[in-house]
């Protein structure tokens, strides 16, 4: 990938996450960038591309710190979740509380746009994916209330930090996404 | 209020919840609402503030689905939230389940509208606060786990439910609704 197709996607997400997708011109975006106009398209080909390239490029990052996180074989694995998310809440700290692009861009556009609507949902899997996997382990090691579904208490686990990361972004502080993790692992340990 | 204004208002939300604030232009509401130009800004003044009160409008019908739901006296407090949230539920099937208003706007404006940003936040609050007269009652009447805080509890039902209510919308089904409520219930109840 060329380097100013890298500098507009990191500058993009920066923008995104704070004016959402639609309220976000091509013409600020390549004005900040110092980028000269005709190369967005040669980049992009469409707005619609660089957003979803975007998210993209969000993903590889929420892969890192999962990467990170479920790395150590001797931390339990409701452990590696919470410090997942304890990775997340930095990040979030660094922007001031903005919450997640996924849920920004999922709540703005899947009214409208299906690619939009498929891609955050498609994301959104992937990481819920990664905790039931996490749950499996914790449930195989009696580390789960007796009874749940890994599959169904990670779905859970995306949800409720979505919500709170709204939440958080509405307050531009960090208590919601801590009250929802302390609810909810207490909630699913026995 | 006059009808126009009235029916502007009406087809805005539907509008709102589908598109988005940014994407709906100004000029096709008044063309769906067969009303001419001028009409808008006679008696908005500004997009911004018809937005506003579509917000208000929305809470409208919040409100009375609080108010049926806690109006019996002999229900139980954790059923009347249940009740409420059947009440919303209905309503989202019947818009295809594109979700909740306050969430979607909340997302896409926070970031750029300190006016968005507050009115949203003030309606969660004022929501949580009729979940925690509820939640108040449950727990004098032992049925809420112990320990637990009626206030923390009711701000963590709208959060969680929130995240839900976008998962519901990209999916287009009740089942993040419904596994969310089951999962707080389950966890709160002794």
């Amino acid at each position: 990938m060329s380097t100013t197709k890298q500098d507009l996607l990191r500058l993009g997400l920066e923008l995104l996450l704070k004016h959402g997708y639609t309220d976000l011109g091509v013409a600020t975006l390549l004005e900040r960038a110092g980028v000269p106009k005709g190369s967005f398209y040669h980049h992009f080909g469409s707005k619609e591309s660089f957003g979803l390239q975007a998210i993209d490029l969000y993903m590889e990052g929420v892969h890192a710190a999962l990467d990170a996180a479920f790395a150590g074989d001797e931390t339990e694995p409701l452990e590696q979740i919470r410090l997942f998310f304890t990775i997340v809440s930095a990040g979030y700290k660094g922007e001031g509380y903005l919450g997640c692009l996924l849920g920004g861009l999922g709540q703005e556009l899947s009214g409208i746009s299906p690619a939009f609507r498929k891609k955050v949902e498609a994301c959104f899997t992937v990481i819920a994916r990664r905790f039931e996997k996490a749950l499996t382990r914790a449930r195989d090691q009696d580390q789960l209330r007796a009874g749940v579904d890994p599959r169904e208490l990670a779905e859970l686990l995306v949800n409720c930090w979505e919500g709170a990361a709204l939440r958080s972004r509405l307050r531009r502080n960090a208590s919601p996404l801590d009250q929802m993790l302390d609810f909810y692992f207490a909630a699913v340990t026995p």
